[in-house]
């Protein structure tokens, strides 16, 4: 049952293609497989394919013309590295051996060494702007809930008041120019009809727009669902999803998202802006051939770059964004794309400052300067914090698998559209009593990021002094708490448990959903509460021996807004795993080194009691539960298998299917094809001696024989076939041979029986191959597909195989 | 000629220790290489040797127990890091597996995993430590050249005046208790007569630090010279040099380290401190036999952590250091190291901090912050300062490198000594008078980099204002020039001159020299007089259109102390040829995101003009000048090479040393290996096939032979020695067979001869490889090894490969 090559495949494809996950030009691929089942080794559909160089063996016959098709690939198919490289090596040498044969050449080889460069430059500009306007456009549509400016309809409630002359603290947010929905449609501002009718309005327009945004995602672009980041992941490890990163893809997410921010359910932007940025560079890589015809070349574009583009024009971290790159896509990757990726988060922050969308020529959008440093002591709240992070980060990863599998392997997933409206509608209606949920979530992180400084008017910061007539809040005055500090406790615990959930049931949602912005609303909340309790504590206790020392009486010693930062800072790591680059940018928010070693702990506190509970983070799981064939570099293979346990054929198999060099006629070369489903096939010496010659592609056989068909004359079903330098001596009336050496790879990469998987895999993960053939003594053995080492893992995890595979 | 193997590589040795490079434990290389010529390819001293994975066969022969000394390298070696790597996973498995028997075993298990930490944490303690004591020992030295605190001795210039009460700004350099030793020996203070003694005196003691760090570094360690740098890099990339990290290297290098910077010579102190740093961890890393009994692990403590060390101690830029390492150090190494390397930087960065050293309790040694925005016209003076820095970066290369070649192949290069203490006398004679030169480059370069504020004393911000009695420079008033401005134009440019010529020659002079100082220190330099000439320029012709829009009438609209920052990046740049991490570094001494594109503009501007002169750092020109192998993972190849045409045996040569798997006699066994002097052998099935079994290590053979002697009864000459897994079939009388198959490496990494020579290179970079055999149709045709690679890519660089192979 395990080994039924392509018609499981298939099936499985079709599967996933019903569920709604996957969709696209799939059609291709099960066209054109003949379902052959018996097919029992993994050189099948995408696990096996090509390999090694076939710029080599294009050198070596210059005087056979290269047959046009032959060494692109099909989609749902990985790419091989190896190959790629060297056909971007090859097509660089030729431009530079052109370049002084005339003004025209050379100019062609600057355009071609700026490309790099203007792709980058292009990409940073329209990222930026996208960002910009996403940013512009949310904010105005989430205020749309709650009132309209009547002065002019595009203005979202601050610009709204930006004119208005009261504008001291208190009532900055009421301006007449703005008018609430109540004041619009019944003419009164209070009172409990209005409040029914801003709720009723609040929860029509997030259900319109979440209908809206689930229903453009399912028309025109499935592949714009989700937060995107764990299949570009996979799709930069190299694999191929045709259409994931097009221009309908980027239109419909651009517009979607802004719906599904605006629409009040608990999602952020920053994910899903890590897709529209790679799409952009995508778009964009088609304009210049030397990224557009090589798939290696065009990862790297939207490798480092894009990925790094999410985090500086989220957040204007670009240095974090530099390391988030690193640390979630390492290889394959030359260092030389760091400089130009480093270059893109400028231009793209650049273009977002100057498209303004906070209102405060920030880069940073929650910049936040603290005046009190930290003691000792607070280590241990830290931790605590640090602790909460990763409990919340298994518990989300594990509570959020279970939910999406469930959504996938019952009927349930089959209504997205019924899914996105009740979850909509829960949130709305939830959300809208409590004003910490009812605010926009980016909001109130900065708001719980803010210390209580003289001119802060939230509730949060209503201690006593201000109790006392004074408008500010002296600096280091008394901090007792006063009613208005434990009603706003009250209200965030209550937000706290209200995100928890809902988070869980959005993040897989059938609309771009993010998850940076979510978990750090639950780090900061939880952070905030932690800190006005040890807030209260250090006051109302400041004789123990713990406050003694640091915390002189009535001086105000503990900043409640650094817990919520590292709060943030540690439910963001539970959940992504990330480590040094979290760390990073959110050193950057605060500019300060001096916080580095509290984030320090509570992130490492975080990731290790998030490993305790499962080793993955939220975007490996879904990598996992959508079987991706992704080799993730940071796992680490441990165990002790040899190269001949994992390598097909298995004992009880068939023979692997072979091609001899120089004995095969068109008609066996063909029936071998028939019969199985591999994506290519070793070539030996002969039977008897089983020695390794070179690799030949599926793709590329079929290819070369229906070329030789059509312009080689005499090519007949009894021709002889062989890959040989020189033809075969033959019979004088046997008929024209067909050679095929040009499209032989004459390097395929070879490993003994007896070497240790973990060096196999190793060799897979830093090469980027899709297959490894097997020797013993120089005897070709079997093969080693990249499938092969995945579900060996799973295997040895503990895992189905079967069931954790996709392709 | 150029293929003699071990004669000519001990030959090289033997010079190169004669030139005092590279001293040591060599005499165990040489004793142990019997010196036979002749032997014609590569497999020979460091480039050859072992391959593969030991850890498949020890696991296969569990029976017989471990040889001991397999698996060890001798001095002047490559390792393998594959090899190394299984290693380390499997004594993993080993402590993970025994983890459940009892307690101790759990606790060890635990000791075994912090163990990491541990040594990050000493090393940065003790770093961190190092770089405070030498920064206090350095300043109190370097002013000992002035003068002399009266009231406490230990006080340099700043602490003795710290409690003076004349400490306005103007005279916070006068104080009663500090002496010049013109005041001390003469008892005057002012006029010629003071002015020489003070002069002899400045001379007299830069000449007596130069002169003991000398000798010191002659007689103790001789591996204390130079930055340290290109060796680290090289040990980091697999290369063994015993005693290179070694406690004699560091004590030596910490003491002349400060004598060398106290004695005014044109050199810095952050290369030196990585060498340190490295020389540390590597001490510590003694005490955890999870790193001292492994190579690879070795490396990868000393890895990142040292290296970013050095620039955060140095500089305070923690972030900026991990991308340093990432830059310099990338392969090998996993991200997980990183995380522990920002940990020892932080530790490290927390520890001076605490010691203090520049009295301001500031991480960042050149802290600045600027008030002024930049405007568009001004990134053309910037980018005038990048190509300065390229210019300046190929210039030195050149010269230096020219210079450092002379000393090793002229007479010249034997009185170390006199060279060092003639440039120290040039050196101190030529700076005592120009103040620029003569006080501290850190302090020069910080007081380059500050603005004229209202506080500010200095000769470059003597403006009109200032002169019209005012002691404060009003904020936006008008900047026109003084006197005293052009004097200190001219004073900066001489000194320009001065630090040019002499840092050329002071580079690879025997004492500890740094590089990042003195260039940060000429760009400084250049960077400020572009400052104020553009100043001067916008003052005087404020209506000319491009400053028209931008810069009020009187308005203070360029910042010189911008400018000297641009320029000081800029040569850094040039000169080592860093981009991203460099940025970083000098954005984490500003602080503000405002200033990267004027330093992103400055320093890939002076990157492109350097890499049209030559592409390679200072740091690569010196491996290479000392014939390092090393394998620089930046530089690409380009070359359309097949492996056959690199590896050995060449066509003329004869044919590879070989041992069957059967078929040898002991004495066979011990004639190959006496007559040839290669590092390892192939092993295959038989003469006749020539398929290719396993590598058999020349050093393990020995070991395995002698154990055998020793060990085993009936052990003769005529003995059979085989590797199979059974015993071949033997007549009856004859003595008792050797197995070795337990030193049979089974998995050697083999490629076909027709790889082209790109995926080679990459396999080696990657993999860490000593050698790799090469395959025709499932026959062994030969062997490439590292050198094979380095000496390939030399030729095609149109070098001598001989010259500049060292090993």
């Amino acid at each position: 049952m395990s080994l039924h090559g392509n018609l499981i495949l298939n099936v499985k494809t079709l599967v996933l293609l019903d569920s709604g996950l996957i969709k696209g030009q799939v059609r291709s691929v099960s066209d054109r497989n003949t379902l052959t089942p018996g097919s029992n080794y993994a050189m099948s559909n995408g696990g096996g394919g090509a390999g090694g160089v076939s710029s080599s063996t294009h050198l070596l016959d210059l005087l056979e013309e290269p047959i046009p098709g032959v060494g692109t690939y099909d989609d749902f198919h990985t790419i091989d590295w190896v190959r790629e490289k060297c056909k971007d090596r090859e097509r660089h040498r030729k431009i530079n051996s052109k370049k002084k044969e005339s003004a025209w050449e050379f100019t062609k080889s600057l355009y071609d060494a700026w490309s790099g460069w203007l792709v980058v430059t292009l990409t940073g500009l329209a990222s930026g702007a996208l960002a910009g306007l996403i940013d512009i456009a949310a904010d105005w549509m989430n205020d749309l809930k709650e009132g309209v400016c009547l002065s002019a309809m595009w203005f979202n409630h601050e610009q709204c008041c930006w004119g208005s002359n009261e504008t001291t603290f208190a009532e900055r947010d009421k301006c007449p120019q703005w008018k609430t929905w109540a004041e619009l449609i019944l003419g009164q501002a209070e009172g409990p009809g209005s409040y029914i009718m801003n709720y009723f309005m609040y929860t029509y327009w997030a259900l319109a727009f979440a209908f809206l945004a689930v229903c453009l995602v399912k028309v025109f672009a499935p592949y714009a669902c989700g937060s995107g980041i764990p299949e570009i992941k996979t799709i930069l490890s190299g694999f191929i999803i045709r259409g994931y990163l097009g221009k309908w893809t980027l239109m419909i997410k651009t517009i979607t998202l802004v719906l599904a921010v605006a629409s009040g359910l608990s999602l952020g932007k920053e994910g899903p802006l890590v897709h529209v940025a790679c799409c952009c560079g995508n778009i964009f890589s088609y304009l210049f051939p030397k990224y557009s015809k090589n798939e290696a070349k065009k990862r790297e574009v939207c490798a480092l770059e894009q990925t790094l583009l999410c985090v500086s024009v989220a957040f204007g971290a670009p240095i974090g964004g530099v390391l988030f790159s690193l640390e979630e896509v390492s290889y394959y990757f030359p260092l030389k794309t760091l400089w130009r990726s480093f270059f893109a988060a400028l231009v793209a922050a650049f273009v977002l400052r100057s498209i303004n969308p906070f209102g405060n020529s920030r880069l940073v959008l929650f910049y936040v300067e603290y005046h009190t440093p930290w003691y000792l002591f607070e280590l241990f709240p830290f931790i605590l914090l640090g602790v909460f992070g990763g409990l919340w980060g298994a518990f989300f990863i594990r509570a959020n698998i279970a939910w999406c599998r469930r959504r996938k392997s019952t009927r349930f997933g089959k209504y997205p559209v019924l899914e996105v409206i009740t979850v909509a509608a829960i949130t709305a209606i939830v959300a809208f009593p409590n004003p910490y949920t009812r605010q926009n979530t980016s909001e109130l992180i900065k708001e719980l990021f803010t210390d209580c400084g003289p001119l802060e008017s939230s509730q949060l910061c209503q201690y006593r002094s201000q109790m006392n007539g004074s408008q500010a809040y002296p600096e280091g005055s008394d901090a007792a708490s006063t009613p208005g500090v434990y009603s706003a406790m009250w209200q965030l615990s209550l937000a706290l448990i209200f995100k928890i959930i809902m988070t869980i049931f959005t993040f897989g949602l059938k609309v771009p959903s993010g998850l940076f912005i979510p978990s750090m609303a639950i780090g900061a909340i939880a952070g905030r509460i932690v800190g006005i309790a040890v807030e209260q504590l250090a006051y109302y206790h400041h004789d123990w021996f713990l406050f003694k020392e640091w915390c002189e009486v009535g001086a105000d010693c503990i900043t409640p807004g650094l817990y919520a930062m590292v709060g943030a800072a540690a439910c963001l790591g539970g959940v992504t795993r990330m480590t040094v680059s979290l760390v990073v940018i959110v050193f950057e928010l605060t500019g300060g080194l001096e916080y580095i070693v509290p984030l320090m702990a509570a992130v490492m506190t975080s990731k290790w009691v998030g490993d305790a509970f499962g080793r993955e983070g939220i975007y490996e799981s879904h990598i996992r539960l959508n079987g991706y064939p992704f080799l993730d570099a940071k796992e680490e293979f441990t165990h002790t298998t040899l190269a001949r346990e994992v390598m097909r054929p298995r004992r009880n198999d068939p023979p692997l299917a072979v091609l001899t060099q120089d004995d095969l006629t068109l008609a066996e070369l063909q029936a071998i094809i028939n019969e199985t489903s591999y994506n290519g096939f070793p070539v030996i010496v002969s039977k008897e001696s089983q020695r390794l010659v070179g690799f030949a592609l599926r793709r590329d056989i079929t290819i070369a024989i229906e070329n030789a068909r059509r312009k080689q004359e005499g090519i007949m079903l009894n021709s002889r076939v062989y890959f040989t330098q020189h033809a075969p001596t033959l019979p004088a009336d046997s008929p024209r041979p067909l050679k095929l050496r040009s499209i032989l790879d004459m390097s395929p990469f070879t490993v003994t029986d007896h070497t240790p998987m973990e060096i196999v895999v190793d060799i897979f993960r830093k090469l980027g191959l899709r297959q490894c053939l097997v020797t013993h003594n120089g005897r070709l053995l079997g093969i080693i597909t990249k499938k092969d080492i995945l579900r060996h893992m799973a295997q040895m995890a503990n895992q189905d195989p079967e069931s954790i595979m996709f392709n």
